[in-house]
């Protein structure tokens, strides 16, 4: 059996951490027998030298035929300002793609990385929630009116573009039992789509997921209370795409290791429990019984240190996981690449080999620590 | 001389508070010899109760009129999700009143408090910035639209109101020599408003203030840089209302003290230096030579702990402190209270008094930490 997937690596250490990704992902189809089917594509900087757009219309094509799209990361300084920018191409597929619920992680994926966090252990220590950004909606798309002086983006909502992606925080949620509490995220107190948003929200838990707690927490509280009570919050909170993007790098602060956080841009809710038959009534999955998504490091393109060979690949090789257990239902592969990584970066103390990059305060080459996250996923 | 002060204490503790912080300005009048005529109206849920609307027409009338405007906090549980919200007579007012600039300074009150923050002190001592806050556009004012499915508010700037919020950040800037640093923060590479902003901001610099130093910063990233780096802001953050509604509120996480973080919200720019004669040309002066604003703790109501004097007042006495400077050009008096909750708030070790209220530690009430605070203001 096989998958296929497009590989987009875009600029600066992107292509660096991806190679090394796809290594481990090599061992992986070693191991399972599975092929997975590998395109590669241009989409940031790097298609705007080639073609003049950040990404390409048969790219684009592409990414919503394949079962997965592994991406690494766009933009630079050499793009100035101009219009279209690199990014413009990660939004555009975001939207073909219809990617509506884009997932960031926040806890540590080794114990002795706590110490990292510019946060206090005591506080900080134990912290584990996912955050779910509506990612095609909200101020970021639709028409916008831009002249010389004046500037307007609509930030609004329908309610099924709001339900969908509470969907996927509830089935996010029901993978824990007793389930996770879900927090929601808006400003109800002042914005009209913060209204309909909880309103929304509000009747899809009443009437499709009575047994998933439900918080509502307006926006500005939440990115207070991240910090002083951040594991207050352990469970799924879900926001709106604007306040996802400042909570979830807020969130990224909040662990202080930047190099280390995936994410996923799913577009249909996780199989609750792993599918044996696709199951095609469920929004958003592809020809392997997984949901269609997006894969890629929350750190940007890292322009200062590309082409050095220091880059962390660490969230590149912890987002293939999490394209392993979404858009593959490899859920066994994907735990046993994040306990690989756990493992290498953990302490000695711990019983880890504690290989760690520069940004983790170590010496260790991008290709030092990906023979290392490779030696252990063969091992396990 | 005089000077006229709208006083709205609204619900909870903000008469609790508003009380004490009151008591510090009799001992300011007494000292100068400069009369507040204080008069009373009501705004929040105690408006909404009495006459059915968050603010009267005549209250938001006398706010335009007087020369400044002291808040105290609004809203609880009682009533509830209902149109209209306490929450909007604060809204109405900072319109009506078009005090465009909502200043929220991020540092600490007293050293001592430093190991009272989430953050690690080696990373959080020595944070010292005030975030600038657009108060009157954006996202939060326009035409929003709002059915049961679909809501919309016009996330929008022009080049007028991205240019004043400029100037005040630039005013405060240039009250340090060499200036500081003001950074920026936008979605440019994402909205069309945000584009505008930092066309606009970046011509004011260019045209009006060439010596103040100018960085623009994604407004993402500073959400996480502001955990992992907040001292390399340290300076004045120019920002979107609703950018500065979240990212104010991370800035009150970091110190950890959200009892003692006052607000100024002022109609132009602060005077650079004390003015001897009023200034017509400057837009938002008041009868005194000061600016028009209103002052507020950055804190809520909190119906949890009021009725019960245990509420902290030091958030509204700065408040107090903010106005007196801003809106009254005391700058020494503004200084006096200040250093007084320093002294008060400061441990025994540092030859401080340690009188603190239960949200830092301590069993002192709402009354015996003001009163220490008066003697300290007597005595300065
Ligand atoms: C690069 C940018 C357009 C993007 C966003 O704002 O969504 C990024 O910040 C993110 O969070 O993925
Ligand atoms: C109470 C609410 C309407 C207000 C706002 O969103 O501006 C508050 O959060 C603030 O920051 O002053």
């Amino acid at each position: 059996s096989s998958g296929s997937i497009m590989v987009l690596p875009g600029d600066h250490i992107g292509p660096e951490i991806v190679t090394e990704a796809l290594k481990v992902l090599d061992i992986v189809q070693d191991h399972t027998g599975f092929t997975f089917h590998r395109e590669f594509g241009l989409c940031g900087g790097c298609s705007l030298d080639k073609i003049g757009d950040s990404v390409s219309e048969e790219v684009l094509q592409r990414c919503t035929e394949v079962d997965a799209v592994f991406f690494g990361s766009a933009g630079g300084p050499e793009w100035g300002t101009r219009q279209p920018n690199p990014e413009s191409g990660l939004l555009r597929i975001r939207q073909r793609m219809q990617i509506f619920a884009n997932l960031r992680p926040c806890n540590f994926t080794s114990k002795s990385l706590i110490d990292r966090s510019p946060i206090k252990p005591e506080i900080i220590g134990g912290v584990n929630f996912t955050l779910v950004r509506e990612n095609c909606g909200g101020a970021y798309y639709g028409n916008k009116q831009e002249t010389d002086d004046y500037g307007c983006d609509p930030w609004q909502y329908r309610r099924d573009e709001v339900e969908r992606v509470a969907r996927v925080a509830a089935a996010l949620a029901l993978q824990h039992s007793p389930p996770s509490t879900v927090f929601s995220a808006d400003k109800a107190n002042v914005l009209a789509s913060g209204r309909l948003w909880r309103r929304a929200i509000t009747d899809v838990f009443e009437r499709e997921f009575p047994q998933v707690p439900l918080q509502h927490q307006l926006a500005d509280s939440l990115a207070m209370l991240l910090i002083t009570q951040p594991t207050r919050f352990n469970g799924v909170i879900v926001t709106d795409n604007t306040f996802g993007d400042i909570l979830s790098d807020e969130s990224g602060g909040l662990t202080g290791s930047l190099g280390l956080l995936p994410s996923a841009s799913l577009g249909g809710p996780p199989a609750v429990e792993v599918l044996d038959d696709v199951d095609n009534s469920i929004p958003g999955r592809n020809s392997c019984g997984g949901v269609r998504g997006l894969y890629e490091p929350v750190h940007g393109s890292a322009p200062d240190i590309s082409g050095k060979g220091l880059a962390n690949p660490t969230a590149q090789i912890l987002s293939l996981a999490m394209m392993l257990r979404y858009s593959f239902n490899m859920q066994e592969e994907a735990a046993i690449i994040e306990e690989a990584v756990s493992r290498v970066l953990g302490s000695r103390a711990d019983g880890g080999l504690e290989v760690r990059t520069g940004d983790l305060g170590g010496t260790a080459s991008t290709r030092e620590i990906s023979e290392a996250i490779q030696s252990e996923v063969k091992r396990l």
